[in-house]
């Protein structure tokens, strides 16, 4: 502490480069065709002008791209970049002492003041030649002519203060700057790019075992592959199935949730697993891999992507409980811990033992599974209670899987605390869901879309606007009509660029709830097979038709930067307008 | 990548620690007497409990304190620490999954629900054997029993489900956590403890030479000593005398800042050195070193602190310049540079050249200046624009002058852009002058305030108000008359903790500035003495003691936490409140 640290003369000083998540622990996010646009504070002491650059480069490329940055005023500085191209990029701030720029400006106040230039021209001379030193080849060679016509009192006066503006030439200095007083912001940022469907996706949810062509006909995945033009023609793009495994009937639940399942009862889908396999396998009531490949492919045609569920859990019937006992907790009496949440008891299903010595083999083939489904040709995956599992999981399977499929997007079905939705998002969650589920009044709903609209959660949090789920029909939904569903359709699909619906459900307006102030739906697809009457004359089908055409047509409701709330005279009316991203890039959009 | 990372069982997270500057770059700032509460925000998937605990140390301990954290809602938990040792402070933030307070919690809900709890009562006592194991000597023992009596079968439920919540044991076992599972915050967090006065001054700024006894007659550091009661009586408890060094003769500035001085005009004080010395000696015509220490000693009795200023250039003929020519910037014609900021000229200045290949030479040198002073009983300095001097040298020279004598109070006179004002705070300034004196309307009041109050400011940038200074007599004191005087010093006083004025100027309510709208005084005593009639009847001086009287008596006026606006029915109206830091300290003040 007693002797001056080393770079005493770096007197350049870089603050509060933005975007930055968390001092730079989590990448913030993008997509491809947004731009990244970094801001920086960059002041030096003293009256000299300061330059910075921004540096930025995909993680698998060497060199940096550097871009000057341009002052916005108040030190702030900007620059704007492209990004062109998937995964994982990095990113920082170079600034600098511009001892020459000063030196131009200086020179053409001190013309102004008619002080005396002489002195002044040789000092340029001499800031040129320490240019020219630094530079290479051709570039030292006219930087040394330049320093020689400022140094030149044979010349006169007026052509040196003219070769001292001289634009091209001050911009070919700037290439070489005096690096020991040069500063780089640490620790370099990273920003994760993604595609376009990250950004932008319009979801409908549906059981595929609910698809069958008569009433308590099992559904199957050829029947799914029917439905797919009824999907298209409402304008969906994402086609989310509830798992497709094979469903223990060890403690199956009957319909309505009841304890205990008669004969004919299908189960929770979420029950995973039974003797014809595990995550890795589909039901066979549904249909086969080939099946599902078929389906994949016969989407992708109509502009549709499927959309599976990675829920990390067992039922008592799975093959890994034979197979990896060592994965599940053994009580004190040796049977094994079924899922609860004091004191409520889930018997039905077998939670993963993330603390297990053997955690590690669990890891790698829990990341397995999702490589599975990627191999069929599966991009897109919402992620069941995924605040139930180690975070470190998810950071750890997300970053590997990207890496192998960057198009690869994970939904985070989190409804829990705020804190932990937002930790999934940092930890590489593509899109999430949100509390717009529960958020109806005016007010409400603004303060809500704020929060999500402000540094730094904007950067890294993507809502997904659902207005129903099956595990949600909420109150609004249940007594508010017909102008309910309208009013919650038409709220998701433009207050975010990502909603999603789960139909039949929601476009046939099912509002009843089972009993007792419950938000579960009475006769819910989770616990038997249903059959719609998709051809009802009420059905929303071609106004949601007509809401994501529009939002296909406009940018601006592909993105949720340029989200604006407006005064109205009633509470009763909430007024929003968005604009497309390049219009609100100005405002750190 | 693809192996899962070794910490993968460490299932809590930590986010958001506060108080923190920049990442924990720079320290926070405290006083005795305060108190350091953190706040964090820790969770962990699932439902298990989790507990945390600050640590914290001094600089100089080995080993942590550590302090229990509680739960504020919403993942929020805090710990309130007193400050009562001098110097640099560490902290940070330890956190766990509370295996055991989980499953006792666990355990009220299942008696509650009448669910089946042997097996229960044998995996608490496998977790009390854990933390047995863990424990050491007695405390080992103590769990040991308790874990024997848990299992203990053949005492009936009762009493073990008694034991089960046995709160004195919880706390044994939560002293022997899993330290495998433990996260600790990265990086520890600087905590900076000052004395009180760092956090509670009231300053009085007078130039010596113009304390004489009569008009014309040079006033010396005697005459000073004489004018202490004076001072005192007002209340003050820091005086500050601007530069007494040798001033320079080349380049004198006339009264008025005329450019060229007439033979008996003593010169700006800031222009410092000539044969007599420099910045480590006394103006021959004030007094001695030792007029100086009896100055210092009288002061104290009457429980004042002489504040010195800290202005690091030289006239032309100050020692250094012959010296070390090495640390001034020499011209492409051989001339010394002065100190410009074209086209203004100021030759009667040479600044210091920090880009010198010298420069570590100069910065020990500069040091040196401030530890002369705390040889001679100073304590308190004023820094002359710190911010036209390297970042670096002041984070260095205040970090090594605090390790030195932790008294050590810093007040940046910086008048520049806010960033940089801001910067100079986070590198050890323990006050900053401010805004304040042009922030005249309630809007500006409110909104600047409000900035100084929001964090992370409030953290490092401790205010110091000033109605005026020898620089800057504001239009509002020009023409505003006595009300304004009155208006800016109780705003002053009132508004911040520490504030200070330039008299006697102020308390005679001078008025007259330069021609030409000008916010310099009219005959400054910048470049001539003055003679000041004390006993003027309308002086404001009694005012003032009374103002100072009221600020030592209510604790409330003597932090700059708790300030509060509230509305008014006109503009023209301002309110606020403040209340003492033990009552604002449940808003994180």
């Amino acid at each position: 502490m007693n002797a001056p640290p080393k770079d005493g003369r770096v007197r350049v000083v870089i603050e509060k480069v933005e975007p930055c998540v968390d001092g730079g622990r989590f990448a913030a996010k993008r997509s491809l065709g947004e731009t990244l646009c970094v801001q920086a504070d960059v002041f030096a002491d003293g009256h000299d002008a300061v330059a910075c650059a921004l540096l930025h480069r995909h993680e698998s490329a060497d060199t940096w791209q550097c871009v000057p940055m341009t002052p916005l005023g108040n030190d702030r500085w900007q620059a704007v970049v492209p990004l062109t191209r998937l995964g994982r990029c990095l990113y920082t701030v170079e600034a600098w002492i511009d001892a020459l720029e000063t030196w131009r400006l200086d020179l053409l106040k001190r013309q102004a003041a008619g002080q005396d230039l002489g002195v002044e021209l040789l000092r340029g001379a001499q800031l040129v030649q320490a240019a020219a030193a630094r530079a290479a080849g051709a570039e030292a060679q006219q930087l040394e002519e330049w320093a020689l016509t400022l140094a030149d009192e044979s010349l006169g006066l007026e052509p040196r203060l003219a070769a001292a503006q001289r634009a091209p030439l001050h911009a070919l200095a700037r290439r070489w700057p005096d690096r020991e007083q040069l500063r780089r912001w640490e620790p370099t940022l990273p920003l994760e790019v993604e595609r376009e469907r990250a950004r932008f996706s319009s979801w409908y949810e549906m059981f595929p075992r609910s698809t069958g062509p008569a009433a308590g006909a099992q559904g199957t995945l050829a029947d799914c592959l029917a439905r797919l033009p009824y999907v298209a023609r409402m304008g969906f793009d994402v086609l989310y199935l509830p798992p497709i495994h094979p469903i223990g009937s060890a403690a199956r639940r009957g319909p309505n949730n009841r304890p205990a399942a008669g004969p004919g009862d299908p189960g929770s889908p979420w029950a995973i697993g039974n003797a014809a396999g595990g995550h890795k396998a589909i039901d066979p009531q549904l249909g086969t891999l080939e099946d599902l490949r078929r389906l994949v492919a016969r989407a992708a045609e109509l502009g549709i992507e499927i959309a599976l569920d990675i829920a990390l859990q067992c039922s008592p019937d799975h093959p890994y409980v034979r197979a990896h006992p060592e994965w599940f907790l053994k009580r004190a009496d040796g049977s094994i811990q079924h899922a609860e949440n004091p004191p409520k008891q889930y018997p039905d299903i077998y939670p993963l033992h993330f603390d297990s010595p053997h955690w590690q083999e669990l890891w790698l083939e829990l990341a397995s599974i999702v490589e599975f489904w990627l191999e069929q040709g599966v991009r897109i995956f919402r992620v069941d209670n995924p605040h139930t599992k180690p975070f470190a999981l998810w950071e750890w399977l997300i970053a590997r899987v990207r890496r192998r499929c960057p198009e690869a997007i994970f939904l985070a079905e989190a409804f829990t605390r705020p804190k932990i939705m937002y930790r999934l998002a940092k930890l590489g969650f593509t899109q999430s869901y949100t509390y717009f589920t529960w958020r109806n009044t005016r007010a409400e709903l603004e303060a809500y879309f704020r929060e999500l609209r402000a540094a730094p959660v904007r950067e890294f949090f993507r809502p997904n606007l659902w207005p129903n789920t099956p595990d949600i029909l909420g109150e609004y939904l249940q007594f508010g009509g017909r102008a309910a569903f309208v009013a919650r359709l038409v709220l998701a699909a433009t207050l975010g660029a990502s909603y999603g619906i789960y139909g039949p459900a929601f476009e046939l307006m099912e509002h009843v709830a089972r009993e007792g102030g419950s938000e579960e739906y009475h006769d819910s697809e989770k616990y038997q097979l249903r059959h719609w009457e998709l051809e009802r004359p009420d059905s929303l089908r071609e106004l949601i038709a007509l809401i994501n055409r529009i939002r296909r047509e406009n940018p601006a409701l592909q993105s949720d930067a340029g989200l604006q709330f407006h005064r109205t005279d009633s509470d009763a009316l909430i007024a929003f307008s968005k604009c497309a991203p390049e219009a609100a890039a100005g405002s750190g959009g």
